[in-house]
């Protein structure tokens, strides 16, 4: 496993834009989800605790979504990168924020395993990538979803957030 | 305002089912969301808290799929009350899942103000029901989404969640 396989790429978010509650590492009360590129894909594995509840035994389908979120905008970093034959990790990374969203629960997710999402962009464009995912739960694909993630304009002198005509999602 | 109209449907999902981290009023650390029928519309609001960050000052897309979620299971509980002549309030609810979950987000939501989503069923069947909502912040619609919900099947002597037959989601 070579160094930029073992780099997340929410680590090299610009501080300004990783205070996410899904994925930023300045949220000290957020899931902080990592995201890598594993060969063509992008892999995120997260545990949800007993909190994380839809019927008793199953998983929340909001954590499902927020987990298939930013997975898929962190994959449309990665995507970015990779079009600009940049590693993660070598420097910052961009930032996307949510379009488009949408989930198919195939059946329950069951609560206790470490759940898997793995995703591949199918669509990179210059402001917008779109991301394909599964979510897996012992080997078992119990969700599907899309994302559509958009680039947040750099400005220069000023956070990403401050940009008001990005898209905010995830 | 009448008694059917202050009542939530989350008060009335059977004890088993009323887990949910979203909506469940037994989920001590979740968000214990309210729906509320509102004339032929449903209406959930609900003020995030700092943690739930996007892009400093903009609400996380995972919470904003999560409401529209939980939302959406409820506003289909509602619709189906209603097809059977009933009230909300008058008895047991009816625990509906998510099958598919799609959201579009609009532009960014403003982090302080109370959201409020609000929803209408576009289609009731006897076990399935699609639900079309907008979520808006200081009166600015800034996502849409639409949740098809499956109602679970209640067997005699099981909790709702045992039912394997049901597709989990929120």
């Amino acid at each position: 496993m070579d160094a930029t396989v073992r780099s997340a790429v929410q680590d090299y978010y610009p501080e300004e834009s990783a205070h996410c509650f899904g994925c930023g590492r300045l949220n000290a009360r957020g899931y902080r989800v990592k995201t890598y590129r594993e060969g063509g894909e992008t892999v995120t594995r997260f545990t949800p605790t007993a909190d994380h509840t839809a019927l008793p035994g199953f998983v929340y389908g909001g954590l499902i979504a927020s987990l298939i979120d930013c997975h898929g905008t962190a994959s449309a970093a990665i995507a970015a990168l990779a079009a600009a034959g940049q590693e993660v990790g070598a420097g910052p990374a961009p930032r996307f924020v949510t379009a488009a969203l949408s989930v198919d629960y195939l059946r329950p997710t069951p609560l206790g395993p470490m759940l898997e999402i793995r995703g591949r962009a199918v669509e990179v464009g210059e402001r917008k990538v779109v991301v394909e995912a599964t979510l897996s739960a012992d080997g078992v694909v119990t969700a599907r979803g899309r994302v559509v993630a958009v680039r947040v304009r750099e400005k220069i002198g000023a956070g990403a957030g401050t940009d008001g005509t990005a898209r905010a999602g995830g």
